[in-house]
């Protein structure tokens, strides 16, 4: 199905005997690998953890290919209600679609009063469909938008055109949102009740929406079932790239106390998956006191704005950079326009070849300067391979909790902000 | 012209006196403050540094405004051809604009091939604008960008058209923009010598757009002069509220081993400020293996993604929290939609004072966790509030600069990579 490989990972550029004393040894890069066995291992034994299920589900796409034919077909804008991983997935997924294509995609996941009434305020709802995610249908500020889109859709419209403009998706079992949609007759998904949203990009939460938008839901998982089947068949962690990634970071951790990993790719379409990250690796590592803080960069924007922190400031970072060849692509720099002997570098170029010598300049300048760089390069960026990056980092966090000891699911700590703003709000003014 | 304050700054949350031991102690916290004192008093003897003079300027004011009046009446799209801190701070003023007003104006700010295609093939040139901006003249980014607009609009509308659709912002001399600028007859516009890409936000770079987006140009001046009058008229560091935030932040820097400064708004309009911000600390400060790394986060959205780090992972970070009061704004969430007692708390009540509860809990979680927070309430988001807030960081900022023993001003470290990127360029296929 897919024959060449997806992408190309290497991380020698975050090892000591690459870039010098500020790379992680090859001792404390063994022992992170031979640790990281068990957790591979446990992997191999968990084919039916629901998450690892995902790639090889297609039993419910043409399900899902019918209802996105039917919010194709029927509206010019469509708005997903929910927030954080109800919200990234789909917006990471929806990235790969061409820009000016029908039906115009949003994502609220927010519930700022301006920024909502103007998303609002630009929708005819005649031709608007919603979509409502949350995996316990109890999230807030996924209600509160929904109850302001069912009561425009009524006033504007009238109740019956609600369930046409609606689906949920929500866990089985009872919840606010289930009870909703049941009572305005909103066609009801399942979420998999086993998947945390973070982990949910590869089922209906993310396809959906990148259905709706035209994508190849069938590319994204076939894309991830490559990757997860090499992981898992690797003999060793030294050959299994989730593992290797786990290794290096959390050794560079342990050796010299790594702050922040950066992830930036040279690409725009990624902006999302770079979002997409930033949440998976927070929540999945950030407790008990330990964890990373994931960045998230925009080559070669943040050449402008973040480089020279990355080069001269403190040595607590690594750096993924994700490249794929851009020589001869893109619009002209057009000849002659400027007689300028100081522009003949430029001029007749493509715009795709200064992105290419700038992605390489900049990984170059990293590795010459000691600051531990990954380099992943995507041959082309299309539904297989984002499918194959989103199960990577998957299975990457998931060994990389595994190393640092803590459980890779759940967010324990944000329970009691929940609860506080419901009391604030429950109080009257805050 | 501003009669009540335009922000509250309260760092008090940062203290171990309120939270305990991980915060800032008393002594670190005084021997900051005493230390901060000469680069204070240095800061009220450079009225004639040129980023100093700024607030006070509006010798420049009626010809934008009647440059931007023809930008308004003649294009529908506006584009801001440049990167970093050519585009951001442009970009920052312009979120103040209510969204669907015409000009729409468009911050290339990348050079990714698929990203400058899909905005050039979605303009109608013939009602398009732009301004090409570069202090030096020398940026590749914004060359390529420039020639390859000069090359559709002459395509489509002649040479004589380019002319008439773009303005130049360059410094003084001799340099490539400033040449092709003058072949083409574009109009130029000066530059100032002395202040550097990041801090220019208040200058013609900001100000143009800003204007051409309809914002009231003298706001932003007007609240950028109160907060800096306010900060040099103070008698000691204590009484300044950029030096109290550089004290602290240095203080926590040093005492605590801070890696990671969060800016978190509440505030969907606030996304552009707080990337002006992470390129403002990062480039001024990420110097000679000091500083700290910025995160732009935002609210409520980021409770959702990086919340249970910033409560549970490690105790390296310092978080700014910037609200405003939202109880009562925004659509309602309607009434009797659910017939739920389980949402009960939300119905009948504002958006906005489900944004109001959250933006509260959360700030309560990080200090009684021990999570050093600043707050930054402003009454009201304007233009002279956003000039305020502006000027209050570029005052720390340069503040900090002084503790932590680093020339604010340059990028000395980028220079190896752009010279690079030049000969892969040079040599052909990278």
């Amino acid at each position: 199905m897919v024959s060449e490989p997806l992408f190309r990972h290497d991380v020698s550029d975050c090892l000591a005997a690459n870039i010098g004393a500020h790379g992680l040894s090859d001792d404390a890069y063994e022992r992170a690998l031979v640790e990281a066995e068990p957790f591979l291992e446990t992997l191999r034994g968990s084919r039916d953890l629901a998450l690892l299920g995902l790639p090889g589900r297609s039993d419910d796409l043409p399900g899902l290919e019918t209802l996105a034919a039917r919010y194709r077909d029927g509206f010019d804008d469509v708005v997903v209600l929910g927030i954080g991983g109800s919200s990234l997935g789909g917006r990471t997924l929806c990235a790969l679609a061409p820009q000016g294509r029908s039906p115009r995609l949003h994502f609220m996941d927010n519930i700022d009063p301006g920024h909502v009434e103007a998303l609002l305020g630009g929708l005819e709802l005649a031709r608007s469909g919603f979509l409502a995610i949350s995996k316990s249908g109890g999230t807030a500020e996924t209600l509160a938008q929904t109850l302001i889109c069912i009561g425009a859709l009524r006033a504007a419209l009238g109740d019956a055109a609600v369930g046409d403009r609606m689906t949920a998706i929500v866990a089985p079992g009872p919840s606010p949102l289930r009870r909703l949609a049941e009572r305005h007759r909103i066609a009801i998904l399942d979420h998999d009740a086993d998947i945390g949203g973070r982990f949910s990009v590869l089922s209906a939460t993310g396809l959906l929406p990148a259905l709706i938008a035209g994508l190849d839901g069938r590319g994204f998982g076939a894309g991830a079932a490559v990757v997860l089947d090499e992981a898992l068949a690797a003999p060793t962690a030294a050959d299994c790239a989730p593992a290797v990634g786990a290794a290096v970071s959390v050794g560079l951790l342990r050796e010299h106390r790594l702050a922040t990993t950066v992830l930036m790719p040279y690409d725009e379409a990624l902006a999302g998956f770079a979002l997409w990250f930033r949440q998976l690796w927070a929540e999945s590592l950030g407790k008990g006191g330990g964890g990373t803080t994931p960045a998230a960069a925009m080559g070669v924007t943040d050449q402008h704005s973040q480089l020279q922190l990355y080069l001269d400031g403190p040595r607590d970072k690594m750096f993924t950079l994700i490249t794929r060849p851009r020589d001869g692509v893109g619009p002209a720099i057009p000849e002659g326009l400027s007689g300028d002997p100081e522009l003949a570098y430029l001029e007749g170029r493509a715009l795709g070849d200064l992105m290419a010598a700038e992605q390489r300049a900049t990984a170059d300048s990293l590795a010459r300067g000691g600051r531990p760089l990954r380099r992943i390069e995507l041959p082309r960026l299309d539904e297989p391979a984002l499918g194959g990056l989103l199960m990577h980092f998957m299975l990457e966090t998931i060994i990389a909790a595994g190393l640092m000891g803590v459980d890779p699911f759940g967010q324990p700590a944000v329970e009691q902000g929940k609860r506080l703003a419901r009391d604030y709000l429950a109080d009257g003014a805050p």
